[in-house]
């Protein structure tokens, strides 16, 4: 199934895109996808329902972030070897964890306003991952079976912020509306491997970022296993998956984002994100 | 107000604290405490009630988080001088930042079961900071007004997590059971000056912790103010502000925490958390 949230921010509604892609509202008969909403039991639910009885809406409207809330924002740092290297870094030995906070979370295509006072703004398309069941202590060969589904995710990361200003990296992380999420919620049934696709990121129409998600040092089941051995990961988690080669820092010289920039992102079967850059 | 949740585990229920020191039973006339549920105006309906029409609860049950969930749980790290340097480091020149896992949240008084594969978990008795308001790059004279209130919080932090497993230190800060927060969320109203706190944590009924919030480094109005620059605090967010001196990691030799071992916290005018620990 591909799960949409439609409407005004703060106002979006939940939504399946049925196999004709039309819009069909869910808000009548489950809650919003959030937590408990994209556990594995309400994703029966609503697989359980026949589509052409829910109304369908027009198409057109805004796209929220495929997720009303997240309980923590995690993210995977230096995950595919040629951006470990474009850095400055070295291929890790173990997953490097951080977070974003969970109010940059944004829709696929709303405008990126830099923030005043940034000045180093930088582009990461990722596989966005989200938890459908509690995970603790899992292993590599049980850790798909607790995964919600997938969507694409933009890391948005103010570099400056991240690595100049002292300490850990989700000061450069969390920026409002640094976290587009989306188009689609994709269910995990519908991504029989998820170290088999494609994902890339044009800039002003110029594709910079194309890599694929077999490169990844650590594959999702690596790090769902990983993670759950430090912390439960609980139902509508959401981890960003690490980015390929092609970011900004590790252009030479070094290009960040300016007012007037433009930004689609691809990974394969889950969609496109298209966001245009703006002062604040 | 103080306001407090009881119940078993994923069962409580709100409940407010009144003059005479009675529960009572907020469930049936506000949402749970957590986002929306605490922002400025949330309370100020609680407020307006009055206690005595509330129905009374017995005394002695489980008491919960004072939040049931956060949009994000921030911490700041070395926020103490002396802490600073008994953990090897120097007092940093701007706030760090870094985050504990939103499930990490738990019970004041709930046992802390140590995971398994941990090595070296220490205590941390923090002041913690519930936003009430949305921040953005609000300013220091400005940010205390964007509290709803305060509460103890444990940062439980697993060191050879934190430090030895690569890069960020999430890892070691987010353990289920390691965020006991509470017991009550006390109203920013009754807090007038939040650099003029004792806070305090024994080990085996030994004070190992003792010390007061004028020594912190960065202030909590400079601490709002500094993150709202970077991200947007949301109501619900919570910040635990910081540890002063006396962790395990700090002692010669150096000391963790064994099953068997008991905790104690308080921050004056906040209450008191106990903790036993416990093996997995």
């Amino acid at each position: 199934m591909k799960l949409m949230r439609v409407g005004p921010k703060g106002q979006e509604r939940p939504t399946l895109v049925d196999a004709e892609g039309t819009i069909r509202d869910l808000s009548g008969v489950v809650p919003d996808f959030a937590g408990e909403g994209v556990s594995l039991e309400a994703l029966d639910r609503i697989r359980a329902l026949d589509p052409v009885t829910l109304p369908a809406l027009p198409e057109g409207a805004r796209i929220g972030a495929c997720l009303a809330s997240v309980p923590t924002f995690h993210c995977i740092g230096l995950n595919y070897a040629k951006h470990a290297a474009e850095t400055g870094g070295k291929p890790p030995r173990e997953p490097i964890l951080f977070t974003k906070a969970s109010s940059s979370l944004s829709g696929p295509n709303d405008a990126v306003i830099l923030p005043p006072g940034s000045e180093k703004s930088d582009w990461e398309v990722e596989l966005g991952v989200v938890i459908g069941k509690p995970c603790w202590q899992v292993s590599e060969a049980d850790a798909l079976s607790h995964i919600a589904g997938y969507c694409v995710v933009n890391d948005l990361s103010e570099r400056a912020w991240q690595m100049k200003r002292g300490g850990q990296w989700v000061k450069g992380k969390s920026a409002p509306g640094y976290g587009p999420c989306g188009p689609w919620l994709v269910t995990a049934d519908e991504v029989p491997d998820p170290q088999a696709l494609g994902l890339s990121l044009d800039l002003n129409g110029k594709t910079v970022q194309d890599s694929d998600t077999s490169d990844m040092i650590f594959s999702v089941a690596e790090i769902i296993s990983y993670m759950s051995h430090f912390m439960l990961l609980v139902p509508g988690d959401l981890i960003a998956t690490g980015t390929p080669s092609g970011v900004g820092l590790g252009m030479e010289p070094k290009r960040f984002l300016r007012p007037g920039d433009s930004l689609a992102l691809r990974v394969e079967g889950l969609g496109e994100q298209r966001q245009e850059i703006v002062a604040a």
